[in-house]
């Protein structure tokens, strides 16, 4: 049993196990190459791949291994650990092999590599044959590109560094002379603002800038608008400074263009522009919000009202007919308007209480019973009619998959009855015909799934003959029935109201079409996606089963499972039908 | 194409193409059989099955047969078509058959049948060699058992027919005299319902019963509950009458014992007892109904406040914490309280917009921001842990995964190189090891499947060696990523109140690590789910496939697919998540 488990752990630790032998051998590893070049040689080769798997191959099938376990880079674990314990063993020998750790790294460190340059010339070391500033440099611009090591010279904001590299450069004293002088003579954090700025280093430009005084802070806005550093930027002021203000304007401003005004709104609330802010949270119907923040201002009774007004119109468009009506009760104090707006949405019981609260029963009689028939007569229609193109669609099916296993039959017949590939046929031929019609739509492959999915759907068509005539019925056949499954919770509160008002035969109308209507579509699953009925009634694993059943089972379903479920990912497959909501009422029969 | 059509039409519409034909040429059928007795015969031998199915079995896979074309059945459709034909051609020739016509009607109709024999006697037909009342009553009693002629005889309320059929059978006179007099000496609905509930047609009685007078009420009410008829009897009353309430009531009395308290309360409030409805409400927190039923009653101001306060506790229990707040808002006048409900809810923005219309900012900082401040640290610890134990279950997945793959091949090495059922040990070795343990459940199988589903949930253990455990761990990380995928809005409505308190390094926090735990679960789905994978990114069909790429793939699918998914539905299936709902931030960094 232990050697069972032994086998997996090392197969799938076989990366971070060959690390950590390396990582924990790191200084026998660097005594036995005994040689800077051979170092060097071994650094600069490191590849960002697992040559464990690359060069050696696994069976497939084994776990595919994620390239790296700890988060951090082979490279990057590697070169650090060898530069670690070349420092501790001897830094002055491995010097150069300490320069080339640092640049090797995935994101190099050039900085402190060239800091170290400067160290050596500063305090040239005493020991026999230690490396000089001199040499140390002329190995860096082997390894990097001149005008890089220039640039980032300039980022150590160290001029006697940058100096040492520009004088080693081909570069014109004339042209970098006369910039590094302009530089020497600015305000040491808009002299680092500068070179971060002239290194596109924007976030440490904005910190430096920041710091160089109040007088730079439009330059400071104007760097935050360029590079959309609006975050960062409201965390280098307190929030209570004229600063952090004008950036949340400047950051909201940005944030409503880029359709985001709800988060503008909260921007501008808390930094104390609660007029621009009730614009951004009624521009995105965020109506709570706007408000609060109309209440805080405070805006007159008669605005609020306006306003309220305003939220429940944009309300009513979305449908959020509760919300409006909440909006035209509380704040607007038209509680007429919002009982015709929870009618409108169909929220009877709510409409009843607003009804009770502003004791306006006569609404009941003008607006409640008349909207409760013409309810039941359009749901009532609805359903009959949805229930005759769910018919219509499922006959139609029927009558397409008989032609194409007629189809299929025929052409089993015209290639013998040993042909090995008469299965597949009958998914192929309407696969086939389709690629016919597509051909113009070559370049869909490079799209993202999603959006192939999207066009395979807009491609069913349910013209009569159309090649996937088949798929497109079942389509329109399951979004029929999760539409009429929707309408379970709607259904139960319009019969309870119409109970309520003794439209009991209304309600048992409506009660006995939508009852007929769930069980034609739940009748019809089984007939429309066979695969289902299969799947939930013929389990072949169980309690119950042996090896000999399931084996049984497993061939004849090879046999009858249709092909096409395993070929194509696209069929429309069978809505789950929410029969846990208790939508019916007893007392009606 | 023609051709093509027809055959599937005519296959699917076999059955009821032939009764078409029969039925059209019905009277020629007579004329030909020519004889009472076989007519007779043809109709006493009539079963309700599709011959056409049963005797000539069509090949297999053709359409089933539904039972019924228009929902008739075969039976009466003949039975019915014959005797119109009969009566039609010459009723005194065919009586006989005409009366096996009515009897054998899958519910026999023996009163109609009884009828015929009672007209016969009323008024003898002349023509010669017609059938006497005598006679048909014999054929009768030799195709009917006497005691249920006797019986139907008597729902015909007809008492010379019930003399007649007495006479004929072996019933003693002392006893049924005695009965048919009591009978005869009663008011004729009461004498009807008499009989009715003598036959068990308590339906009818109950409609006899309420025209027999207001004295007999109690009886209805009697009759109503014992057989459960509340539903017919509220139709035979006006809804204005006493006994429409007095029957309401009743029913509403059933309907709170059968937990329907809600429909209970409907009934009572539209009869006019609001104060029992408003109990019925109350009792299943259908708390609008209550409020609304209290506020007609009317209950006094205090008396409605309790009511609230009572509702909102039921409410809360429920975690329906803004419906509380509203009643403790609206009803109870207790808007602090009602401030606290939806601060425990964490139904932040209403909290806030109450806060405000009441001008309660103080609940801001005594509670609101507290609040905050504790949900983020619980949901930031609640997620934590949630990833901890999904990343424990998926690593513990692919090492029982591998030490299941080698101890399938492992079988494979000792079957030798050419078993064809190899690919099933991998599968059917953890069923068999179920089956062992669970021999015990055998009588499980006759369950429902749902509650098998259920039944081998609980089998499922995430003990480590559990002859399942690979399917309890996919079972529990799909619970997971369910519950963490589900709490979208809620983190999105938590993050928008903490910016807007200037909570900025919590709220980004907590976005973090919300974001990480979706990506760890997002990333997981394809190895945790591989056949979702599969199917989603390698599509086999497609405007660029061809017949033999679609071949090749479904051959190297029937290869690499793991047998399993085909074997067992019960494998857990990948979740799908809600990447369409927007949650983050970005002014979170």
């Amino acid at each position: 049993m232990a050697s069972d488990l032994e086998e997996p752990f090392h197969t799938r630790l076989r990366t971070a196990t060959v690390h950590a032998v390396f990582l924990e051998n790191i200084e026998t590893f660097i005594t036995q190459l005994n040689s800077i070049n051979h170092i060097n040689l071994f650094v600069t080769e490191l590849k960002e791949e697992d040559t464990s798997c690359t060069m050696y191959p696994r069976p497939e099938g084994s776990p595919s291994q994620t390239p790296s376990v700890s988060g951090q880079k082979k490279v990057d674990v590697v070169c650090d650990a060898l530069r670690k314990a070349m420092e501790s063993m001897n830094p002055n020998k491995f010097c150069l092999s300490i320069l080339t750790a640092y640049v090797k790294k995935t994101v190099p460190e050039l900085e402190v590599a060239l800091q170290k340059v400067h160290e050596l010339r500063e305090n040239p070391p005493a020991a026999a044959g230690a490396v000089s500033a001199e040499e140390a440099l002329k190995y860096l611009l082997f390894l990097v590109n001149v005008n890089d090591l220039y640039e980032h010279s300039l980022g150590t904001y160290d001029f006697d560094l940058v100096l040492m590299v520009a004088e080693k450069s081909q570069k014109d004293p004339k042209e970098y002379l006369p910039f590094l002088n302009m530089l020497k003579s600015l305000e040491p954090n808009y002299q680092r603002y500068t070179i971060d700025k002239h290194l596109k280093r924007y976030r440490k430009a904005l910190v430096h800038l920041s710091k160089s005084g109040e007088e730079h802070f439009t330059e400071v806005l104007q760097l935050v608008k360029e590079q959309k550093l609006f975050s960062e930027a409201l965390k280098l002021y307190t929030t209570d400074s004229p600063q952090y203000k004008r950036l949340s304007s400047a950051y909201a401003e940005h944030l409503v263009e880029q359709q985001q005004a709800e988060q503008a709104g909260l921007l501008l609330w808390r930094c104390g522009l609660p007029a621009r802010a009730l614009q951004a949270f009624t521009s995105c119907s965020s109506w709570r919000n706007a408000i609060c923040v109309a209440q805080q201002i405070p805006l007159p009774t008669d605005q609020l009202a306006l306003l309220a007004r305003d939220l429940a119109e944009r309300l009513t468009e979305q449908r959020r007919y509760s919300e409006a009506a909440l909006l035209l009760d509380q704040y607007a104090k038209d509680c007429e308007e919002a009982i015709l707006a929870l009618i409108t949405g169909a929220v009877w019981e709510e409409a009843l209480r607003l009804i009770y609260m502003h004791n306006r029963q006569d609404i009941t009689e003008t607006n409640l019973k008349p909207a409760l028939l013409e309810a039941v007569n359009s749901q009532t229609g609805f359903l009959e009619a949805q229930v005759a193109t769910f018919t219509r669609h499922r006959s139609r099916l029927a009558v397409v998959r008989e032609q194409k296993e007629k189809a299929r039959l025929d052409m089993l017949d015209e290639e013998g009855p040993d042909c090995p590939d008469a299965e597949l046929y009958s998914e192929a031929s309407s696969v086939m015909t389709a690629s016919k019609y597509s051909q113009s739509n070559s370049r869909i492959s490079s799209r993202s799934s999603k959006n192939r999915r999207k066009a395979e759907r807009k491609k069913l068509s349910l013209k009569e003959g159309s090649p996937m005539e088949d798929r497109a019925l079942m389509h329109a056949l399951s979004e029929i029935i999760s539409t009429v499954d929707k309408m379970r919770e709607e259904i139960h509160s319009l019969l309870k109201s119409l109970v309520l008002f003794q439209f009991d035969k209304q309600a048992e109308k409506l009660q006995l079409v939508y009852e007929e209507a769930l069980q034609t579509m739940e009748g019809a699953v089984p007939e429309v996606w066979p695969e289902a009925l299969l799947n939930s009634n013929t389990p072949v694993t169980g309690p119950n089963s042996t090896a000999n059943s399931i084996m049984a089972s497993f061939q004849q379903q090879q046999q009858q499972k249709p092909a096409a479920s395993q070929l194509d990912p696209e069929i429309p497959t069978a809505p789950k039908m929410k029969n846990g909501v208790k939508w019916k009422l007893t007392i009606l029969k």
